[in-house]
C-alpha cells in the first residue's frame, strides 16, 4: 500500500457576527490552520507534530481537536487504516477566530481525500463538529460551517446550513488583542435569559441584516450589525473594548464593529478596501495609545471554505 | 369650495407571523375596513356613521382610531378643514387581524387624497400609527405597515419598513374563533424575559424564514415558521388552540400554523390553493367537533396594501 500525505486548510471565521449568536458565521481568507495527514498501515491515530502560532495542544488523539475529528471519521467510515497528524496552527488559541473549528475542518477535508468515494462537504460537518466539541465543550456549527463551506453561513437545526449571499465589496478587519478568552469561560458568564425588549430589538437587527445581505444594502447592514444581547456581557472580558469600538465606528465606510466569536478578537465589516485600511490603522492606533499588544488583519470573505493541496 | 368624499380601504393583516414578534406583518387580500371621508368647511373631525361587523366603537374623534389618525394628520399638515368619517368595519374587533390598524390606514389613505400635494405612502405611516396607538395602547408597526404598504413587511427602528419578497404561490388561511382577545390583555400576560436557549432557537426560525422568503424555499419556510417564545404563552387565551394547530399541520402542503397578532385568530400558510382548501375544511371540522363558532377565510397575500376608490 502506498503511503501518502494530504494537507488540508481550514480558514478562520467570525462566529456570531454580532447579530446571530450561535447561528451565524463568516469565513475569512488568509488566516487558516493547516493539517497534514499521512496514512498509516495500522489503525492508530497519532499526533506526530504541532507547530505554528500555538503549540501547547493536547497530544492524545481523543483529546485533540484534529484527533477527535479523525477518530469520529475513522469510526463512522470503518477505515482499516490510521493517520499521523501534523498540525500547523495559523490561528491563535482561544482568540475567537474559530481556531479549533478550523483545525477540525482542515483534518476532515484532508481525510476525505483518502476515501475511494469522497463525501460531499456537507457530509463532513458531523466529523468536524466532533472535533470542535473536544475543544469548546459543546459542538457549535457557527465556526465549523463557515470554515468548511465558506461564505456567510446561517446555521439551523439538525446541522442544516444556509449560505447567505454577501457582496464582493464587503471587506473585513479583525484585531486580536494578545489576551486569551476561553470559550467555556465566555459562555459561562452569559445570563440564562434576556429581556423581551432585547429580544425584539435584536430580532430587528438579525432580520434586517439577513434582508440587507440579500438586497446588497450596505446602509441597512450598517443599521443592523449590532448586538444588544451578548456584546454587553462579553465586552467585560475584553479590556477597553468600547474604546476600540467607538473609534472604529467613526471611520468612513465602516458597517459595524463587535466581538468575533467568544472574543477577545474584534471584527469590523467595511464597504471597501480603503475603509478597511483606515479601520486597521485605527485599531493599531488605539492599541498603541493603550499600550496593548495585538495583531490586525485586513481580510476578504473566503467564499470557498476549506480546501486541500490536492485540489490546487 | 366643492364638498367631496373619498373612500379608503385598509386590508387586514397577520401581525408577528409566528417568527417575528412585533416586527413582521403580512397583508391579506379580501378582508378590509372601509373609511369614507367627507370634507367639512369647518375644522371639525366627526364620526358620522359606523356600520359593519363591529359597531360599538368610540364616537369621540380623539378616542377613535380613525379620528385620532385624522387629528394627527390635520394637525401636522395644518389643514384648515375637517372631515366627517363614515366607518364600515369588515374586520372583527379584537380578533388579531389588525382591525384597528386597518381602520387607521383606510382613514389616512383617504385623507391623503384631499391634499393638493399628496404624501408618499411611507409618509402616512406616522398618522396611521397615531390612530393605532389609541386602540392598542402602544403604536406598533407590524399591522400598520402591511395594511398600508402591502406584502410581507419587516418593521425596523424609526419606522423603517422593508418589504420582504413572497412567492405568488404562497397562500393563507385564517380562522377566527368567535371570542375576543384584547391586545392589551394579550400583551400583559407575556413574561418580561425569555431564556437564552429560546432566543437562539427563535433566531434560527426568524433568520431561516427571511432567507427562505428570498430563496423562495417552501421547505425552509415549513421548517422555520415556528414560535417557541410567544405562542406557548398566548395559546392559553385561545381555547383548543393546539387541537386546531395539530390537525392543520397534518394537511399536505401546509407550511406552518400559529396565532395571528395577539389572537384569537389563527393562521396557516400553505403552498397552494388546493392545500388552503383542505386547511379551511380542517379548521371548520375541528370547530364543529368542538362545538365552537368561528369563521374561516381562504386568502391571498395583498401586495398592494391600502387603496382608495379614487385610484380604481
Amino acid at each position: 500500500m502506498t503511503q501518502f500525505s494530504v494537507t488540508g486548510f481550514g480558514p478562520a471565521s467570525i462566529g456570531n457576527l454580532a447579530v446571530g449568536f450561535d447561528i451565524l458565521g463568516l469565513s475569512l481568507s488568509g488566516i487558516y490552520d493547516e493539517v497534514t495527514l499521512t496514512k498509516r498501515t495500522d489503525r492508530e491515530i497519532k499526533i506526530s507534530n504541532i507547530k505554528g502560532v500555538t503549540q501547547n495542544l493536547p497530544k492524545e488523539a481523543h483529546k485533540n481537536t484534529c484527533g477527535a475529528a479523525l477518530l469520529a471519521f475513522q469510526d463512522k467510515l470503518n477505515l482499516n487504516y490510521g493517520f499521523d497528524i501534523a498540525i500547523n496552527k495559523g490561528i491563535p488559541l482561544a482568540s475567537g477566530m474559530g481556531g479549533s473549528a478550523a483545525s477540525a475542518v482542515a483534518t476532515v477535508i484532508a481525510a476525505n481525500h483518502f476515501l475511494s468515494q469522497p463525501l460531499e462537504k456537507n457530509e463532513l460537518l458531523e466529523f468536524a463538529l466532533a472535533g470542535e466539541q473536544v475543544a469548546s465543550g459543546s459542538a457549535h456549527l457557527d465556526n465549523v460551517a463557515p470554515s468548511l463551506l465558506g461564505g456567510l453561513c446561517l446555521c439551523l437545526k439538525n446541522n442544516k446550513v444556509i449560505k447567505i449571499p454577501t457582496s464582493s465589496e464587503l471587506n473585513v478587519v479583525i484585531f486580536h488583542p494578545h489576551i486569551q478568552v476561553e470559550t467555556k469561560v465566555a459562555r459561562s458568564i452569559l445570563k440564562d435569559s434576556i429581556s423581551l425588549n432585547q429580544y425584539i430589538e435584536q430580532s430587528q437587527y438579525l432580520a434586517g441584516f439577513i434582508s440587507a445581505c440579500y438586497e446588497g444594502d450596505f446602509n441597512l447592514i450598517a443599521k443592523s450589525l449590532k448586538d444588544v444581547v451578548i456584546e454587553p456581557q462579553r465586552s467585560k472580558l475584553i479590556p477597553h473594548f468600547y474604546q476600540y469600538q467607538q473609534e472604529v465606528l467613526k471611520v468612513d465606510g465602516v458597517l459595524g464593529c463587535s466581538i468575533s466569536g467568544a472574543g477577545p478578537t474584534m471584527f469590523a465589516l467595511t464597504n471597501s478596501d480603503k475603509s478597511s485600511l483606515a479601520v486597521k490603522q485605527t485599531f493599531e492606533q488605539v492599541a498603541k495609545l493603550l499600550n496593548q499588544s495585538g495583531k490586525c488583519w485586513k481580510l476578504k470573505i473566503n467564499d470557498q471554505g476549506a480546501y486541500t493541496n490536492e485540489v490546487h
